[in-house]
């Protein structure tokens, strides 16, 4: 036996018992005779006390031998501590040692493993199993542990069945990249990793398995951002028998369930707004709905008044950042030289005071008197001390200026708290989307989504303006899922596929089994799947998503700990039929 | 909404209510003015009925259209049946439909969806999602969610955290064939898709994680068999501060947890043997213990009577079968048929019949009289009635061919009964095994297994006599899981590499990392994998894995559903910078 108790187990009823505990060396100190020793494990931490004339010679020499990170199993009583440490639940107690026995000594690590570390993140990346020892970072993976347990209860209680798809599959030129593994067996074929199950459980749905779930790895081989990785984690769901309004009700639950059991949250109601409203009140197809902050159209206010720039402007949009109308003059600049920057790309800003006095200072005064921005304020809502922030320009990009500036508004008041949440569903998505590259339409959520009933006879029409039976879940403006009611029938899948450019033949190539499988008996159906990683970091109030995985790839896709990708034999690639090809 | 309940849940309190079902139709019955309809769910079958008269006439004439497998939603009134179905729990009740509507047609399946079917093995896997409609198929599939939902229970309960390890990892030439992919990003590198969790449950130890688990996708790119897929899961778990005593404990924990809430079985004690008895007394280092019938040795009874064949044998073993005493001329003469097919590759088989009366009737009794014969079964335990079959020759041959012998006499006697289920940890096995074709030693397990301490020295004079602190669960004759102690001291692991034939260069450039890892504070730690495919296919009493997973692979690897593996475009490879070369 290593041990008797965990390192975070003693407490002052343990007194005088005879104990061993194993663990990690975290630090040592050596004083006036006495030497202590804290043993960390992943329970917590204790202290072993080793003191001149009571402890062996041999023993003391052993235990002041002790680096970092060594681990040792000691034995000994526990005691009462003269000098109590109430920070730690193990801290009214310490272990005189009476046998100390070194189970592997330790190198010096790169960085300190502690909470506040010296480690950069390439050399933090390399030594990921050290990385991996400061409580901060397992504490993010024992949150992901309690996420995952927890969505298998509430799932299982919901009658879901949790059913493990494939992930040799085919690669189809729908969406992103797909990963291609070749096929030894059936020389010059590949297998493709799943970007996700989704047809498979449209299948599963045909099978009759009423409601699936999956937690679940995907693929993506797209080109990697801070928050992308090429694989990772979904909660996969669908459900036959249902309309939207069933899914969101239990899929909120589900939300409703992590909160409580996870945060110990009880979250309010899940909020609803319709695609269209979101653009036109926050310029954002997933709002941040922390803060109020909407967009006010001022065209009727603003335009005609002999302002060129609003007179020539598609649009003038205008935000109200409360308590904000003290910005001095250099926090205005600093704001306006922000919206110019490339990045967002605003022409100008206009902002107008709303002084206590109830007085207005504008950056327009020459064109607008006190009444009219008066009546900005008042459309606005705003009262005296708030700050009035006006764009104008091109009504699609001017509303994705302002809601850049919005979201940074809200940073600034400190409007943003990780630790509020405030969850949304957005509904009725387009259900195409324009390609201005490839001159097409695209499906905005997939090419499974329903269109609504009503607006099919606007697919011949008027595209772009066919809403789906799309949803998203957004929490503190980040997308955590999607899914939509799905088609169900051959007819309409098929004018689906002729609407995304798809010849019957292609289509019928990738998807032809999907098709024939919805003309044996496929029941009305939907689904969602949540970014699992990303839903991690909400929860834990991180922005990225890689701290929540175990080992990460980093952003050229390696996985810097065990070098990999990497070349493999000439004999393996000859096995497969395949040989590398570089450019030059 | 689609449905106010689901086709298993109405019973006779619930008549006069008013309902909505939906479902499939699976039978329809025509009779005297009367329409029944048998709808089906994934949670039972509820009848609908049609009269004429009462019903409306266009609605009969629907209910007279409907085909099986249609996908209907039927309204109307709960009523009592007038004669009652007690096998089936709505089957004291009928709904009296008053509006009915064909959410969707269904062409003629393939095969008959019931759970005796006319559908081939090929017509089944083509149409997976229909054979995934008949309730015996399902029922496995809902086991094995079951399976993982309680593992994760215990697992959850005993302080493991899961943790997701990737998917894309690195290429090792040690053990079974990888499966690889090209990256894209890195031109001419490959990831591999692991093959296990191994190292990255090692380095979670070195983490501190203390407990780890997944379930978890594996793959091996090896030539299939019938319980093989290229894909498989399974439940991985480490732990550290733990010699073989503790995980023997935790884990024949999960396997109670497991017999207890899934099957409602209380599970006696687990077994245990070492892999030297296993193979003394079953021939086999995974024995079906339903049944005894052990090997005897009979070499100093049956040698040096002047039987040549025994005389000349390396080893003359026995068996002794309960009752079989009986077997006709013919049946033994099958059986000696049976052991001399190339596949079991025995010379003869020898009997001995314990009669009633006490006397012997064997086919040897040239050679030996009757007091030699009871001198057999008393060693054998056997008694009148009994049957001895004796087999010789070189040691481990004859072994494996009585071990093929036992089982089958097993099935003859029927003492291999599904429901009853045998638990067994094999224990002790050898650090590594001579590989014939390679001409050097194999790890057995897999090189991070340690050797037992005390059998360290013989590491340079006698390799194959080590054992490993090794071991694995056996069911009823197959194995279900296994594990080791590991080394996590980098000279031991040195040591092993050395062993196994590997350079020091390479094993530094496939595991440095692991060993690098060892040399920061490694505890010393353990663990086991369970072939979760072949678990849940022994606690469905099944032979085959297949059966257990939702869409597998046939023997070439393909997926004949969606037809997968396939050809991937030229740009695809191109982009990958690989190209296919096939060879003549």
């Amino acid at each position: 036996m290593h041990r008797t108790h965990t390192c975070g187990q003693l407490r002052i009823e343990n007194v005088n018992e005879k104990v061993t505990l194993a663990g990690w060396v975290q630090r040592v100190r050596n004083k006036g005779g006495l030497i202590w020793v804290d043993l960390r494990d992943r329970y917590g931490v204790t202290q072993l006390i080793f003191e001149e004339g009571s402890t062996q010679a041999e023993l003391l020499e052993k235990a002041a031998s002790l680096g970092r990170e060594y681990v040792v199993k000691a034995t000994g009583t526990v005691i009462e501590r003269t000098s109590k440490n109430d920070k730690i639940p193990t801290g009214h107690i310490e272990i005189k040692v009476d046998q100390l026995e070194i189970l592997n000594a330790a190198k010096v690590p790169p960085f300190i493993i502690e909470d506040e570390t010296d480690g950069g993140d390439d050399l933090r990346m390399k030594y990921r199993y050290l990385d991996l020892r400061r409580g901060v970072v397992r504490e993010k993976l024992q949150l992901r542990h309690r996420m995952m347990q927890e969505t298998r209860k509430y799932m299982d209680a919901q009658d879901f069945i949790e059913v493990e798809t494939p992930v040799l599959i085919k690669s189809t030129p729908e969406g992103a990249r797909d990963f291609v593994v070749p096929s030894r067996v059936n020389p010059g074929e590949f297998y493709a990793l799943p970007q996700s199950p989704q047809t498979f459980k449209q299948l599963l749905m045909v099978s009759g398995f009423d409601r699936y779930f999956q937690i679940v790895k995907c693929f993506r081989d797209e080109d990697l951002r801070a928050d992308r990785q090429p694989e990772f984690t979904q909660i996969d769901c669908e459900m036959s028998f249902v309309d939207q309004e069933d899914i969101l009700s239990t899929f909120e639950g589900l939300v409703r369930h992590l909160f409580k059991n996870v945060k110990g949250i009880e979250l309010e109601e899940v909020q609803r707004m319709t695609f269209a409203d979101a653009m036109k009140y926050y310029g954002n197809d997933k709002p941040d709905l922390r803060f109020d902050m909407k967009f006010a159209e001022l065209n009727d206010l603003a335009q005609n008044k002999g302002f060129a720039i609003f007179d020539h402007a598609e649009i003038v949009l205008g935000i109200c950042a409360k308590g904000a109308g003290e910005y001095t003059r250099k926090q205005l600049d600093e704001l306006t030289n922000w919206v110019k920057r490339p990045q967002i790309g605003a022409k100008g800003l206009v902002y107008v005071k709303c002084n206590a006095d109830g007085s207005f200072k504008s950056s327009v005064d020459k064109f607008y008197g006190q009444e009219d921005l008066k009546a900005w304020a008042d459309l606005m809502g705003a009262e005296p001390g708030d700050l009035l922030l006006v764009l104008s320009g091109e009504e699609k990009a001017t509303r994705k200026q302002m809601s850049e500036l919005r979201l940074k508004m809200g940073e600034e008041l400190g409007l943003r708290d990780r630790n509020v949440f405030k969850p949304l569903w957005v509904v009725d998505f387009p259900l195409l989307e324009w390609d201005e590259e490839t001159e097409r339409f695209h499906a905005m959520h997939h090419p499974f989504t329903s269109p609504k009933k009503e607006d099919i006879p606007l697919l011949e029409t008027d595209p772009g303006s066919v809403r789906a039976n799309a949803y998203d879940l957004v929490i503190n403006g980040v997308e955590i899922g999607g899914g939509s009611i799905r088609i169900h029938d051959r007819p309409t899948q098929q004018l689906m596929f002729k609407h995304l450019g798809f010849s019957d033949e292609e289509a019928q190539k990738q998807f032809g089994f999907l098709m024939e499988a919805f003309e044996y008996g496929a029941p009305p159906h939907g689904g969602i799947a949540f970014g699992f990683d990303r839903f991690c970091a909400i929860f834990g109030g991180s922005d990225s998503i890689r701290d929540y995985i175990a080992f990460p790839k980093n952003n050229s896709g390696r996985d810097v700990m065990i070098d990999s990708p990497s070349t493999v034999s000439e004999d393996q690639l000859k096995e497969l039929s395949i040989r590398v090809e570089l450019k030059d």
